[in-house]
């Protein structure tokens, strides 16, 4: 059956084997990108202020060239398409098809050493994402997804990502990287809500969080303030492993913002009923 | 000139010689317990409760299997030094010299996938601690310090480590494992103090934080309810490379609770002072 035509734009969908082309072409990208950032990790690279005065929100370097190398490789390789990018903003094009780039997701994790920072890249179809990559070079590994499968590379090998069967709040470990996220009083008290009624809730993680939730190692990640190109990258990984990522409302989470994202849909009820109790 | 004896045991004390052939002695047994360990990281591992009922204390067959291979390593090589270890306790000895072991810091970044963990080795000699390593087998990182020198060996390279300059706390980068290990009030408020006072705290870590530390990437830890073997091992690594660990009264470290550790004396002084406001 071919794929739906966008009415907007006229544009045809991608059939699963050009998404898995796309796909490839992405994990090439991030990992021509991946020396990049490595040479400035741990190298006591000078950090900017983009925020300015008293607000720290450190942009180095390696942000900068990491994401001018993948505009590169994929303007080469993808000459019509749209593309938004952390720090270079969007290009606008005719097409509906748009790559996500999120050059260090983590810059915090970054600028302290802490190796779970990502490259990320992802490519959306107007509000679906059809494809998603997170690169990390120091370790070494690469996930990626389609939304039907995800997959970790690491040292020439793959293995099929899962989520975790854990039904219950009780039993789930809750991933956040930082209380600082929920800037609204009732999204504070709905994550403390689901802290509570969690088995662990830990913090930390950044990008690396989702990725642990797409491999079954834990079984919820709340966040809040995600830009879109913190999250974009990340759902069809975390929902080509069985999860379910959603905003607050169980909406759309193109947007940003809030974030809950489960291992299953019963979970993710759970989470989101508890969240907004 | 001849190490001092001590006035209880009647031991002479180790020399530079025999204090770096202990700490490679030390490498070789944390290395070898590393693919116990990963044999069981993200392997779907049972997870133990050793607290029983409401709290949750996650022990694993790693932790055993990995302090079981380290003694059993250390038994043949140090056959009359006492022992301790998180898992087996303590063996008593004659000498004053002791093995100190903590087979997996970091349970609960473990059994969630995250590569902040490490197998941590200390020996002490009374209230000394002479050496001590800290491994991290699934990004092949070695962190190993004898108080007067400190090192991350990776892939067959080595790097002396050297912690920061940065002497104020609105400079400074500050790690916790997680807010919950502060019980006190007062060390709550405290740590509260410390973090509004500093560039930018950040949770998570274990013993990773102190390797960052060593490493100049960060600038303070400050932590609570720790064992003396979560951080015995950690500290000739974060001395060797400049810094200053310390209990919250600026008293040793040895016997673990709060712990106030610092990229150099002046920066201590500042956030110890500020804790205690």
């Amino acid at each position: 059956m071919p794929e739906p035509v966008d009415p907007d734009t006229g544009d045809r969908g991608l059939g699963s084997e050009e998404i898995r082309s796309h796909l490839e072409a992405a994990v090439v990208a991030v990992e021509t990108a991946g020396p990049i950032a490595l040479r400035y990790f741990r190298s006591g690279v000078e950090v900017a202020n983009k925020a300015g005065g008293a607000q720290f929100d450190p942009v180095t370097s390696a942000d900068r060239e990491v994401e001018a190398s993948i505009r590169s490789d994929l303007g080469r390789l993808f000459p019509g398409y749209g593309v938004l990018g952390e720090e270079q903003g969007v290009v606008e094009s005719d097409s509906s098809l748009r790559w996500v780039i999120d050059p260090i997701d983590g810059t915090r994790a970054f600028i302290s050493g802490v190796p779970l920072w990502g490259i990320l890249l992802g490519l959306t179809r107007g509000s679906e994402c059809l494809a998603g990559v997170m690169h990390q070079p120091y370790t070494g590994e690469t996930f990626l997804g389609t939304r039907e499968d995800a997959w970790l590379r690491r040292s020439g090998k793959e293995q099929a990502l899962r989520t975790s069967t854990t039904s219950g709040l009780s039993s789930a470990i809750l991933y956040c990287t930082h209380p600082s996220m929920f800037v609204r009083e009732s999204d504070r008290s709905g994550f403390g809500r689901v802290a509570a009624a969690s088995r662990m809730m830990r913090y930390g993680g950044d990008c690396y969080s989702y990725a642990l939730l797409a491999m079954g190692q834990i079984d919820l990640v709340i966040e809040g303030s995600l830009e879109p190109y913190d999250i974009i990258p990340l759902i069809p990984i975390v929902e080509g492993a069985g999860g379910v990522v959603t905003d607050g409302q169980g909406g759309s989470a193109l947007g940003g913002g809030i974030v809950v994202a489960a291992a299953n849909p019963e979970l993710h009820a759970r989470a989101l009923e508890t969240f907004n109790t």
